[in-house]
């Protein structure tokens, strides 16, 4: 059976997988990124940790078919150049050529959220369905399309920039310099940002603005709080309200939601499927299930590997 | 050289032209719709005008590959049926299979914004580029996703439903239930409301709320008049924000404007592209030019040609 292997690059940890052509996992391993140690560093340490996973000790060698490395930046995908890791300090780090130098394998790039959502729709909850789009709720909003099996990547490997639709024109400043993109109110940050501002302006609540997490906001809501009612309403209308836009404009079959918010279950998909619905076209909405992604921390390392299998 | 029939089905109008597989337009012909004759009547007097299209007077005949259709409403494309026309009255019309009988040749349908946008984006303003998006501000707000060549249907031939992206949700009702919707605001049915409504607040203006058209306002907007600015700035900053958000979401290498209110020229494309900016993520902005459409009322016919010539 064809093999590749699957690589997801992280901030604080490099996921490596050996993946079998059915979306198997057969051997995987975690290592830290270390990304004061500097780009070439990290790309040597990518290279062994290649090696290892393609011949794993006491496991039949397999022919490789290519790497697939999901990177969490924008890529150049005629060069194969990293253009900009803010997490890692990047700028301009060439990656495909150096490593299929030393591999002598393809090696194909895409970013961490298009690969995640490749190996859900692959092999997790958006498997069997045509097109899938998957959205991962964490510090930021990922998102990544997946039409008939391949990544929608767009001209410049943009497609998919699901966090920074702009739908609260007047709301808060974000990371991209714009106002009210989706990820300010419907992310991980979001939702606690979204109650520190209520806690700050005085409103009761059972809720500590120190070290909040997004799951204390959860807790606050089963306990009947309202602050915690009124921001899972809003972070779950807007994210409604953007997944009724994306079912407007690509008709998908699935959507399916990660990431650590995605934990909060019915506290978070009832009134999600709710807002779904209010604002996508009926015919739209039909069409589309919202699930909850299944694959975890695994859908990187499957997604990339992916990218090898079926180029 | 191979050829195809364009049909496109309008509430007025039934246009139909003989295309080359170069886009060509080699014959037109436009017959009116008499809606309220009914669907028999109207797939009959197709199925004819298709008959003299495949061999109009004086020009050898060719060989037909077959015969696409715009459709101004939802379609099954599994069965070949119009589910829902508002415009014709039809509800579950069969097309494809009785046509298909009667001509012996393949027939394709699709929706009308779809074919149009194909028509712009295979000889069109969208002319070699790989993905396209383009959108008919009309009546209400068209719109049609091309990626390589192909129409982006989704999975029940709802995608690029752009002028139902919620973007105003405590907006004005839309025709489809919902509240805000982009065609409420950026259509010229839209600009043409926001200034009635201007004018009914009783704020000064030069315009006449008798018979108004969104031509009007941008004829009132040259010569200065304060609601007309206000409106169109209106207009376009809520088009620009949903042109970023295809933008951030697509990743296109053009966006094409037509229908009535592109005629408006720089007064409409010159703040329409800085809204653009605005909204989009600068890396996809950067990748999309915004530009007017320019086949006008053949781009139906041609798209919907292209659908046969290239199934």
């Amino acid at each position: 059976m064809r093999s590749a292997i699957g690589i997801d690059l992280g901030g604080t940890f490099i996921k490596g997988a050996l993946v079998d052509e059915t979306g198997k996992i057969l051997y995987k391993e975690e290592i830290p990124t270390i990304a004061m140690r500097g780009a070439p560093d990290i790309l040597d340490r990518i290279y062994r940790l290649v090696l290892r996973l393609s011949a794993p000790e006491g496991m039949a060698p397999r022919k490789i078919e290519g790497v697939g490395i999901g990177i969490p930046g924008f890529i150049d995908d005629r060069t194969g150049t990293a253009i900009e890791v803010v997490n890692l300090g990047w700028r301009n780090v060439a990656i495909r050529g150096p490593l299929r130098t030393k591999l002598d394998k393809p090696v194909y790039l895409d970013n961490d959220a298009n690969v995640a959502a490749l190996g859900e729709a692959w092999v997790g909850a958006g498997r069997n369905r045509d097109t899938a789009i998957c959205i991962t709720l964490g510090t930021g909003v990922g998102g990544g399309i997946i039409l008939n099996g391949k990544v929608l990547r767009g001209v410049t490997v943009m497609a998919g920039e699901i966090g920074h639709m702009v739908l609260e024109p007047d709301g808060a400043l974000c990371n991209c310099g714009h106002r009210g993109c989706l990820e300010t109110v419907s992310s991980a940050t979001g939702v606690v940002r979204l109650a520190k501002e209520a806690l700050q302006a005085g409103i009761k609540s059972i809720m500590d603005p120190e070290d909040l997490t997004s799951a204390d906001v959860f807790v606050a809501l089963e306990k009947g709080d309202e602050v915690a009612k009124h921001v899972i309403l809003h972070a779950t209308d807007t994210l409604g309200r953007a997944l009724g836009i994306l079912a407007n404009v690509i008709n998908p079959e699935v959507m399916v939601i990660g990431g650590g918010m995605a934990k909060a279950g019915d506290a978070l998909f009832v009134p999600l499927r709710e807002a779904f619905e209010r604002y996508a076209l009926q015919r739209a909405a039909k069409a589309c299930d919202i699930v909850p992604a299944i694959l975890g921390n695994d859908a990187g390392v499957v997604g990339a590997a992916n990218l090898a299998l079926f180029p």
